[in-house]
């Protein structure tokens, strides 16, 4: 008998279809694999391709826009949003606009093409993260900006363009629907009981732990009770944390640990599936509260999703989130 | 310069990018062609390979699942909700779950392998509405149910797995995320006002007419404000109506009209596209309203939908609806 779930953050139901529950190899299609590619523009020697870099890690007295970099972040070639400019907020009869003021930004996570966040160094991936969190807090500076979203796309059915690895920034006027939802939401939940629902949902998940995928010291990662794709994925600081940007330094050694350890057993369960992941923090100028709880949202892309889900953001889950767990901590 | 805009009903934020705007020769991938399959289940003579048919328009004395129909739905042999038994509602700590009961089928809306939508005779396109209506009024009876989905997924990439012409129609015991917001929205809308959001904005839609695609007595179709995707486009029935399933008889022919003229002209602007569409209706126990516009939002599959969209519920649009309306109009 199928189920149909509520997702107590958003208070999204899905339907998790437990009868005929798909295996991993139901759903390997095609591997994301490096093939190398001529004049890689993220490659050192042609940082001339990319507009000049906003930040590089790992510079021992090379220059700027030169080889040398462990880590390097450039503006978006096409970026998606203008950085100069006023919004100019109007209104239109019933319709609101203002103009597409905002940064998109690229991180260049390593010079070595063949790389991916999963094979590596730790310390690549913690510079990774160091990287996120330096550039969000200068783009806060902005008085502009309501909300900085980090997020990667790794494989082409993804949505990533470019082979050579990369996460993407995107600074906004505004706050993105689905994370003031979860704001608000938990906002409710905490005027009511003084708890924060994610506190409460990780103590639920660690009393059965069937939902628990890693769990060290700082982080957990967990499947959501109930997901939208097959293998979504959460990774929440255990300790109440609003803000991804205001983690204590020695998370991120184990942030980068668990999120490597997380995408070597994604690779072995699913053969290198292509994903996206998202970074869900406290809109800027409400950092620090007692509700909202980081985290990052992991979405393998193993299945296609049609109009149904479009048109009312209503999901078919194959898989049960208990069995994604069990595949996952067994894998390797 | 991009522009930041907002749906008035759904409050959801996009970015239009109005500088390097795609021009429909841009989005060109894979046309969706008829090849013909050896056994399709939905060809005459071939009516032993589903379930056993719910409804069939056509017969004049031929009998039950044998050829000889002009429409006919069937359970979906796969689905995705079970139709037997109880809901079962419970709570487990934080999250909410009840057994997926709901009933999924398939209208097969003509016996020729070879036609779609924008190519079949008016009046097949015209029984194919009255099908949805007269399953969703069954459909109603049953008192589990909360709500009477009807999509359809056109061509491969938009998640259709057979090539034979079909909707789908799930019934469900909850009231989708999306529709529930729409509903909740505007009914807002119209205590402050005392007027229908939808009905305000096709009065201001036609007095620019700069995002109307079509319009005949009794329907429009337009390019909405703030569209999530190129290409996308709601016809809704200019006269105030709740509910699609209890339009007036007159209406049928005419929204057969428009959505056959709109898809074909589609067709011709994109190279045939693969698309989906879905029907919003008011929620069942509710139908009848002032404040909700029963509609349907058409979505081509242009764009590959990455990372950035699912994690925020926020989305880039490359196409102004400006554009995508007056390609459509000068379609042909």
């Amino acid at each position: 008998m199928p189920e149909l779930r509520r997702d107590p953050i958003t208070g999204r139901w899905v339907i998790i279809s437990t009868d005929r529950a798909k295996r991993p190899t139901d759903f390997i299609r095609e591997s994301v694999q490096i093939k190398g590619v001529p004049m890689c523009p993220f490659c050192p020697g042609n940082e001339g391709k990319t507009p000049a870099e906003i930040l590089a890690y790992g510079r021992n007295g090379s220059g700027k826009d030169t080889p040398g970099w462990s880590l390097r972040v450039v503006p978006n070639k096409f970026p998606a949003l203008g950085i100069e400019g006023g919004l100019d907020r109007e209104g239109e009869g019933l319709f609101d606009r203002m103009n597409g003021i905002g940064a998109h930004e690229v991180i260049i996570e390593t010079p070595d093409h063949q790389l991916t966040l999963a094979s590596m160094p730790e310390q690549a991936l913690e510079e990774t993260l160091w990287a996120y969190r330096d550039r969000m807090l200068d783009l806060k500076n902005d008085r502009r900006f309501r909300y900085v979203l980090l997020f990667k796309n790794h494989g082409e059915a993804a949505g990533a363009t470019i082979e050579h690895t990369h996460s993407q920034l995107i600074a906004l006027p505004i706050v993105p629907k689905r994370v003031r939802e979860e704001v608000d939401n938990s906002k409710r939940y905490y005027i009511e009981k003084e708890r924060c629902i994610f506190c409460d949902m990780i103590r639920q998940e660690s009393d059965t732990e069937i939902r628990i995928i890693l769990n060290d010291e700082h982080f957990v990662a967990l499947a959501p009770y109930a997901p939208r794709f097959p293998f979504e994925t959460w990774i929440l600081p255990h300790q109440h944390s609003s803000a991804f940007e205001n983690m204590p330094a020695p998370y991120y050694r184990s942030l980068a640990r668990i999120l490597r350890e997380f995408l070597a057993r994604l690779d072995a369960t699913l053969s290198f599936p292509a994903y996206n992941y998202v970074i869900h923090t406290s809109p800027i100028g409400e950092e620090i509260n007692d509700h909202y709880h980081w985290h990052i949202e992991m979405m393998p892309k193993v299945t296609r999703v049609a109009g149904f889900e479009w048109g009312t953001g209503f999901y078919i889950n194959p898989t049960p989130p208990e069995e994604a767990a069990r595949f996952l901590r067994s894998a390797r």
